[in-house]
């Protein structure tokens, strides 16, 4: 998605050739118009996938799976990472390791928000290992219900996560695949 | 706002006097097209304000948040309450204690994102006792910005949230505002 990717090239910062700070417009301000792009893109892209509904794991993913979910006209699922008090009957949990965190969490789903005839969309704001992107699939097939495709708004192709989800047949669509962080500089996959 | 009430009535469960559940629409399932009508409810109750940035507190304001900000024409600054490995510089902190989880946390902003120049209206998804919001406007007044008004999508009127804002001064708009809940009856104030 080429405004994504000059977005990230404009504003983006690679901090080493690991980490890609994009807290400007992304996961921390947010510029809600590129949000609607964003949805809409992804729209376009798993048009034909059947897709009832969109996964998203809190709470950087929030806002462009609203968007995508508004623009595909389904409802949407926010997996969370802590349990609420009163989130409590019915629920299910997996254990995803974060890498940027350096510890592990209960990703917890409320089952009775995906059903067996789900095709769900998972949409995220990054893809990088894969671990939160395979714990959200383990919790969404566990509920009965089938992946349509798994979207990353940016995906890190240096890293594992990208790989091994189409490895595993998942039809995987990034936005803005990072091949190589490199003094600075940031180059995508698909140029 | 009617819509609003009238799906709470529907979905919504009062689990007792103090506890409303809104978790199939709002903050665990998520309906996007409420959202967006949220979104524009809000834009027009606070379009004379000089709303120049939406602020919200991760997670559950993040989608009524976004469409307001989408819908005013402004970007959207997320309030996080874990702070990642890579948000190191100028940031602000403040202390809050959630009621809900039984537990402080450190409400956090990287500073850039706020200016002096800011009129800034929170939006969160309940209002309750308050300490969320005004731990949010301690730091937005703490980068030097003006806090414009504050909207809630829900907000439990028999708490002391609601009173102490205005109190103090804010202009506080609650789409919808529970004065009580009874044997799983749910009545609103403004009725």
């Amino acid at each position: 998605m080429e405004e994504l990717k000059q977005r990230i090239l404009r504003d983006g910062r690679a901090l080493n050739s690991e980490v890609l700070l994009v807290d400007s417009f992304l996961n921390h301000q947010v510029d809600p118009r590129l949000m609607q792009k964003i949805g809409m893109e992804f729209a376009r892209r798993f048009r034909e996938a059947g897709v009832t509904k969109i996964a998203t794991i809190e709470a950087s993913g929030i806002a462009p799976a609203t968007m995508t979910a508004l623009e595909m006209g389904v409802s949407m699922v926010i997996l969370k990472k802590s349990v609420s008090s009163i989130l409590s009957e019915g629920i299910l949990q997996t254990e995803v390791f974060s890498f940027t965190k350096n510890k592990a969490y209960q990703l917890t789903l409320k089952s009775q928000f995906i059903s067996p005839e789900d095709r769900v969309l998972l949409i995220d704001d990054f893809l990088a290992n894969g671990e939160a992107a395979f714990g959200a699939i383990r919790l969404i097939e566990r509920a009965g219900a089938r992946i349509a495709g798994v979207g990353a708004v940016i995906a890190k192709a240096f890293q594992p996560g990208l790989e091994k989800l189409r490895k595993a047949g998942y039809a995987v669509e990034a936005l803005a695949p990072v091949r190589e962080m490199r003094e600075g500089r940031i180059l995508f996959a698909d140029d």
